[in-house]
């Protein structure tokens, strides 16, 4: 018996585990034999061979594939609330008269009820950490701290809100840094260069470097905005993050469509602590042609991960959806098949993502020393047999309903098709009763108006 | 009691239906009140509001919705056995050093379980009919008929395997259309244009003339095959068929992205014979820029449905995604976000697939008068919840795995994620045993050369 696993916390047993070849060569990646996975203290303390354990607790994992927990790299959880309420409209009526609309009805409570449906819905599709960017910061927390999930939450502002309302969110920032045990992180979250002054930028920055966290925003989302902004003011949106501040603070990006070549020279002098979180069912959805630099951001050092959006556009929350979507839509634009690669997808959906929310050495990888962040997939199915590469079921017949099990800081949080501990029913109920009030036009405002 | 329910042989309860919102209006789809189906002779002879029956079988669908049977308008099923074998190459690899040369090793039983495991995977996602391009046809028809699936089948033939081997895929067609209880219908299946000879083509379209029965065949596959074939003939694949007789005995065209606008008007004088099925995730994942002119061909009266193609490419048999990859790509390509809106996502799925497998008349509705061909569909999971817009969620956020039952011809053919009465366990530990010999490549032969 190993001593270092004799009595660890939990052990998943007979898992096949998803790991890149070589330590530093993401893209080359495989699955291996069954190992056994021992967890203390909610993080990996040895991978081996046998196929016993002591732990306290374990999990046969009955020859599925283990692999790093899914990461979310841009979500707003909250608006489970208005999915399917917004379909076949352009940007700018889907913003303007659905979306920010809507959004001038929420109350706190239905932040949390949204919040928590939609980390339901993540937890059963094998995520286990989720980018978020929302209102009422406080109802984001308490739904992620109750599900179990792992969270780098931004509480949004507009530079319309006015400055107690940005200098709030600073304060709400700082107050949910490192709750949930440590699951929640934070990051100063204004909205867009185009919702928010170059002076609320800077403070953002500024912020984000006192309290040693990161920004989080939208900038560059399609090209139309990088057009504008040269248009309007003659620099692009990611020359405006670099003038203010907020690339030298570290950046997380929402899309990033139109993000230039000359971006791409300013935005290596800040690669190390520049993410990019690559949501392609929402442009699609948007009708976008130009999407996310992907290569050219890895040649420079930059990380890239896959995101969802909020339900709104993107309808689910589903990053198998997404990573495929990613691959398929690179393939195409190369107009080269052999490009993007099953094992690039993966690497970019697992480490990639870890980079991009700002927890590259914790997550993303399963090796000893990094988080029991953990994804159990079934293949077993048939749209899965015969798998003669487990890399591209995963990558292209996978389904998120494939997920057998969702470990989060070595804590089961999801087991075939359930959240223990949470009434998924009574949730759903409470928030149809508030969906009508949601969805009341007839104050006639909106809480922003897309102008960009 | 109602006279003409009474003693049905079956009847669904409690099933919200997607109906066209008028006869004949298809591009306006609606989801129902709760309804009671009743089924006769594997045919719909009552849709109506009681709660109860007096059918002699019965199925609570528990307020789901069941929508008309999904249509897989171009398959090669039995390619399940070659699922993730060839990955991340160019076409022409994947023709020439993996699928065509793993195609000599194939086995009549083979096929058998390889097209069984394909109609498993298909009904349990609420498919309930394919149109099927293959080799050993009589082994298809087999499982087909075991599984309870719908199929119009073609036997699949090249011409540089001779007029013997061209005439008795004649003959198969022949001896198998109208069997499984008029389950399976045939086509006459050539592979494409070029892979056979004009002599071959219009052989074709007299063997489907004197039958009665269609061609179904790839043709313009791709931009690149169009335009080859303009250099080396001078005409068109599409003209290439008017002139070999195809058009005008009916045809079903696998892909068609390579359709001109001047094929656009040749096709028009045959529409009403004329379906084109549109796979989009093979395209994409072969790296095609140039998709199906959808719209193009709905403006001329052609049917158009949805297709997986076959899953050495497709990886999976599943019509939810491939139609919601329809849909976000045509608002890509025609860059409006309001173009392809669900009703016409979903209509092209159910009426426009029907029509596409000549069985417009009597599939692809639910409505008096059609067979029983249903899918229920189960909008429950947290993925779908709220459900502000049924359409949406079955366009957007729903998944195969939410199809609660599936029934073809009036009987249930796959209920909750089981497919009664067929050892799936036992089939894919059977084909298992034969992969070795099925990717072996030692002969260094292939059944074709791709060089269109």
């Amino acid at each position: 018996m190993n001593e270092q696993a004799a009595g660890s916390d939990f052990a998943i047993l007979n898992c096949r585990v998803l790991q890149a070849c070589t330590a530093g060569s993401a893209n080359t990646m495989t699955v291996t034999a069954p190992k056994t996975i021992e967890i203390n203290g909610g993080m990996i303390t040895e991978i081996h061979d046998r196929p016993t354990t002591t732990a306290r607790t374990e999990l046969d994992a009955g020859g599925r594939i283990a692999m790093p927990g899914l990461i979310n790299s841009h979500c707003h959880s909250a608006m489970t609330l208005f999915r399917g309420a917004a379909e076949d409209v352009t940007a700018e009526t889907w913003f303007n008269d659905y979306v920010w609309p809507f959004e001038v009805n929420l109350e706190p409570h239905d932040v949390y009820l949204g919040t928590l449906l939609a980390c339901i819905e993540m937890l059963l599709a094998g995520v286990t950490t989720v980018a978020d960017h929302y209102f009422y910061v406080d109802q984001v927390a308490k739904a992620v701290e109750q599900s179990g999930i792992r969270a780098n939450l931004g509480p949004t502002f507009f530079s319309s809100q006015g400055k107690a309302s940005r200098d709030h969110s600073f304060e709400l920032a700082e107050a949910i840094h490192g709750t949930a045990g440590g699951r929640i992180t934070a990051s100063i979250a204004p909205h867009a260069p185009y919702t928010c002054t170059d002076e609320d930028l800077a403070a953002s920055a500024e912020a984000a470097q006192r309290l040693g966290v990161r920004v989080h925003l939208h900038a560059a989302e399609t090209i139309d905005q990088t057009e504008s902004s040269l248009a309007s003011r003659g620099v692009s949106p990611i020359k405006v993050l670099e003038d203010t501040g907020i690339l030298d603070a570290g950046v997380l990006i929402g899309h990033g469509c139109g993000i230039l070549n000359d971006d791409l020279e300013v935005l290596q002098k800040f690669a190390g602590q520049v993410g990019v979180a690559h949501c392609p069912k929402t442009y699609l959805k948007h009708a976008m042609h130009v999407l996310t630099p992907i290569g050219g951001l890895q040649a420079i050092g930059a990380a890239v991960g896959v995101g969802t959006d909020g339900p709104a556009s993107c309808n689910s929350l589903d990053l198998f959806e997404n990573t495929r979507l990613m691959a398929l839509t690179q393939k195409q634009i190369k107009r080269d098949a052999t490009q993007m690669n099953t094992s690039e997808a993966l690497s970019i959906l697992t480490e990639g993502g870890a980079r991009v929310v700002g927890l590259g050495e914790q997550c993303g990888r399963l090796e000893v020393g990094r988080r029991a962040d953990i994804a159990i997939v079934d293949l077993s199915g048939a749209h899965n047999q015969p798998v003669h590469d487990e890399l591209a079921a995963l990558v292209y017949s996978a389904r998120s309903s494939d997920v057998y099990a969702t470990i989060v800081d070595g804590k089961v949080v999801a087991l075939d098709g359930q959240v223990p501990g949470v009434d998924v029913d009574g949730l759903i109920k409470e928030m149809k009763q508030r969906l009508p009030k949601l969805l009341d036009l007839s104050h006639g405002r909106r809480i922003q108006t897309y102008d960009p």
